[in-house]
């Protein structure tokens, strides 16, 4: 699992946001990455050079790859959070794409500028989409020994630990509260050597 | 690639949308499928019960699999169309995740009712978007023998295929006008038999 040699840029604003569980797993795999934080002035400028004008951007081997998911999945593989079987790929990546589009409905309220709409954003997610997802993933955590998929930890169980503060922060709760086997899981991965160090030591930040 | 034992269940609404994609990569694989397409009653009445209360989900063997990306990366590795190293699977990934994130813009000012928001989020895409990712796409196919990756036929060229209509039609225009590698993947992705078949017996939509 050790990586000496290889040396890995990660690119993202100075949040959590998409490139935590990137963050995280690059910790879990023991790898050693630079973790770059670059402001919006600087995002102008660099932004036309990036794959598709978006980041997080990993770079290693002297190539620049793009999209939070499929970095994630690629790094999985290196480090065996990915399924057994191509089944159980797809149902660990369908759980982390779900992962990403209730973050993104956080995001959308969170970043929103105009008050009416931030409310309006706010309370569809506090109301709807997240109790909605979290009852879904608690009933996957329940039902997979812990964790969201096969019994086994997966990449899908790091990316909703990586993304649980900047949800929690942004709706002002604790998706564990009522949800002990999300609770259990947070505490689980949060309790891996690697991933508590990362945690002890990245900038303390909101979202 | 022929198969004739399995009966794959797409359900989606009756558009091309992200449904398409998946119609792409069955019919590609000449895998058998029952082409559900469900309105917004139906949908109330279902949502609840799909893994992540979105469409397309695909049901096949007695399971339901959700999520667009997900279920082409699993149909490409069946059938071949995904990349033949780990890195080739993360740029071919990263691609038809930016198609999908350029296709969410686009369907965000096509399904839009407030006029004002759906004239400013269209000029935006027609101005900044869309020339933004058809620049960065062209030059895939032209930096990649006529295809977006590695030289070969992949799912990313499929889905690329898959979502044109939509955009052509939404925006008004045609994405291969000025975009000759584009243009010429797109006729070469339409005249592999399988696909060729498909788009004569679809529903004829707009988007």
């Amino acid at each position: 699992m050790k990586e000496v040699t290889m040396q890995y840029k990660l690119s993202y604003f100075d949040v959590m946001g998409l490139g935590e569980p990137i963050r995280f797993l690059l910790s879990y795999g023991g790898a050693k990455f630079e973790d770059i934080r670059i402001d919006r002035e600087q995002w102008g400028k660099f932004k036309p050079a990036t794959p598709f004008g978006q980041m997080p951007i990993l770079e290693f081997d002297g190539k620049v790859y793009s999209q939070t998911l499929p970095i994630c999945r690629y790094l999985a593989k290196k480090y065996n959070l990915n399924g057994k079987t191509d089944l159980d790929d797809l149902q660990i990546d369908a759980i982390a794409n779900a992962l990403h589009d209730l973050r993104k409905q956080v995001a959308l309220f969170y970043r929103s500028t105009d008050p009416n709409e931030k409310a309006k954003r706010k309370e569809e997610v506090l109301t709807t989409t997240l109790p909605f997802y979290l009852k879904k993933l608690e009933e996957l955590a329940h039902n997979n020994g812990g964790y969201l998929h096969g019994g086994q930890l997966s990449y899908a169980d790091l990316f909703f630990v990586a993304i649980s503060d900047s949800i929690n922060n942004a709706c002002e709760l604790d998706i564990g509260e009522n949800n002990p086997n999300l609770k259990s899981l947070r505490e689980k991965v949060l309790a891996i050597p690697k991933i508590k160090e990362w945690v002890q030591k990245r900038p303390k930040l909101e979202f």
